[in-house]
């Protein structure tokens, strides 16, 4: 009886809530959830903050902000991003609720039902269900080891009668697959996207979690090399860097663009919570952020270190990956005739969850992957949790 | 050169943004903001939440929530709710960002471009630019002093071959006109809404705040009489009974439709802010809402009363008004030679601001009306405020 719109119906069921349940069931060792460990948050420094914060702060906190975000957080945060190179002069900064707001709000500007949109295989499922939710058309170009498919990707853009609205890519430790781009993949994107009307939107959520200095000059944003020739808008967050409970994240965008973004945002949420913004801004202007990420860097670090040491250890030699420089994920390749959703009920039974790679495929077919988040899980956990899933595979090659 | 979609286009500019440039001029004094003045906050009560709160809960405020909304809350809401005689067991509860995410959710489940919603006239801004961002066809019926136009609404129900997707209404101290909804009416509209396919959306943001015992029992939601011949959605917030810079809302509707809506969010921003749901869910369990709610009705209650006495005072004989009974605004009416944008102008010109007629008119016409919030400004700025309005007016009366 109940006449729901055609949107709903473009809609998978429940693939973030299911991955979310995976993520959180506290019986288990669980690589699945792409979230920092709760003993990673900075309370100490957010409890300094509070403590400290005039009564005039914590008044504007609880009030409505202007959309486009709270003006002391737009202004260090420009500073911030000023600071990696990023071109905020020639661009706007627009505050938005977790970086997925970000990727929605430019979707809503750009894509109408049917279009095009061009992204990675695999790629993230936030992003997907976006897609999904705006009816695009999806046009998904395998990954490498160093970056997307070059030669499919420059097919694919200059298809006749295509035209492609949107290329959506995270060159930085992509999540699921954890690599990052090579320069040489990435002027080879500047090169075919010149001249074109595609928006490049560049999800950056992972730059700052790089493991060594070597990988560091990589991270920089392709933002930053814009030249007039096409368009890049670019999505960052607080989420990794501070934490997902705050809810902010923010694009980078050309005037017109953005405008544009602020008033989609406006029907969206008005404006992102001007508590946590308040609380974020202290962070930045205190100088919190940059030993913050000192500190995340060197767990992370360590953490893939662990699992890199306990899958060389447990995993059958058929099982392949390609270990991650930053980020929070190993991306692990199976035999074709390896199901993941069948060694994930396996592994359930043995105590570990991870997320199965057809989440991550737009086409929501190829399976012979998986997953494995290190961020989360206790570090004494990596161990036996890896033993637990080299042993399900093992029991189901055949 | 950039090509934006469809969507982007049926956008009004930029009126929101407009509106609230207005509400915080800081040189004026602002009957615009329909937001608590700055000093009305809580702010003790959240010292002392934030005080004794164990670093465990600090710890999950900082880390992303489930879709549905941080449990605690979803129980303590439920409570609450439950002891206002709402459905709560036979309907599910969906957190959103600000209630403006619950009506953009509720539209994207239903309305595809073109499809028909019915709402009063005048109707709050935010809804507008919903309706307005899916592509709507907008029917919008004239509000009358107890609640919209009913044998209009009756006719546009009935029309043949429309079918409208959604009724949104405010029952309760309306944004803008500040009326209640008649007890007669409200049962007229459960009669003709029954057998109908056509969802009622019950924006009920300011129900909380009467000002007497008197017009209490008809704040009671039409959501809690709810009957299976039709199908209610329902919206509350926190952000006028306890703070919009929290930006946390609710939907509760049926299973069903939850489920949809769930969905929907997940790819809006997959979970409202966990950090503040973490103290809204204290400031319910610790008792600090109903005496804080007591504290708003007095206070409000009063800016109302003084609101009336110098618009008896000052304004001419024929401005005309109805005296709200709770909420936020008075919305005068004016002759039809009167433009409100004109009074605008020269009223800024005196140092005082509001919002023209024009802007809640879902047809962005009809503008001999102005609305008054008393709910912003410091009380010594009202008897100044409404005198250069009333000066501009007259000025401007042939």
């Amino acid at each position: 009886m109940l006449s729901y719109s055609k949107r709903v119906g473009a809609l998978r069921s429940s693939e973030i809530r299911d991955l979310m349940k995976l993520a959180t069931r506290p019986d288990m060792i669980s690589f699945a959830g792409g979230m920092p460990n709760n003993d990673l948050f900075p309370v100490a420094q957010i409890d300094q903050i509070f403590d400290t914060l005039p009564d005039q702060l914590k008044k504007v906190a609880c009030q409505y902000g202007p959309t486009p975000g709270h003006p002391p957080l737009l202004e260090a945060l420009k500073e911030h991003l000023r600071g990696k190179g990023m071109p905020v002069d020639t661009n706007e900064i627009l505050i938005t609720t977790g970086s997925i707001q970000a990727i929605n709000i430019l979707t809503q500007a750009f894509v109408d039902p049917g279009d095009t949109i061009i992204l990675e295989n695999p790629s993230f499922i936030g992003s997907i269900s976006i897609f999904k939710s705006y009816m695009a058309n999806m046009v998904a170009i395998d990954m490498e080891n160093d970056g997307i498919d070059i030669s499919r990707l420059e097919y694919e853009l200059n298809k006749p009668d295509i035209h492609p609205k949107m290329l959506y890519l995270i060159p930085n430790f992509q999540n699921p697959a954890g690599t990052i781009y090579s320069q040489y993949k990435r002027d080879a994107i500047f090169k075919m996207m010149a001249g074109k009307e595609t928006i490049l939107v560049e999800d950056d959520a992972y730059g700052d979690l790089y493991f060594n200095e070597r990988v560091k000059p990589l991270t920089v944003p392709m933002k930053n090399s814009e030249n007039g020739e096409f368009t890049i808008c670019y999505t960052g967050s607080f989420s990794k860097i501070l934490g997902p409970g705050l809810r902010l994240g923010w694009l980078l965008a050309p005037p017109e663009i953005y405008q544009k973004c602020e008033i989609i945002k406006q029907t969206m949420d008005s404006c992102s919570p001007n508590y946590t913004q308040v609380l974020a801004t202290e962070f930045l202007n205190r100088g919190y952020l940059q030993p913050y990420l000192s500190f995340l860097r060197e767990e992370y670090s360590e953490r893939c270190n662990m699992m890199h040491k306990y899958l060389v250890n447990y995993m059958p030699e058929y099982v392949k990956w390609v270990v991650p420089e930053g980020g929070f994920y190993f991306w692990l390749h199976l035999p074709e005739d390896l199901d993941a959703s069948e060694i994930l009920t396996k592994s359930i039974e043995k105590g570990a969850v991870f997320v199965t790679g057809k989440t991550f495929d737009p086409y929501g077919v190829k399976n012979n992957r998986i997953r494995l988040a290190f961020s989360n899980m206790q570090k004494s956990e990596i161990e036996p949790g890896i033993k637990m899933i080299a042993d399900a595979i093992r029991e189901l090659k055949k």
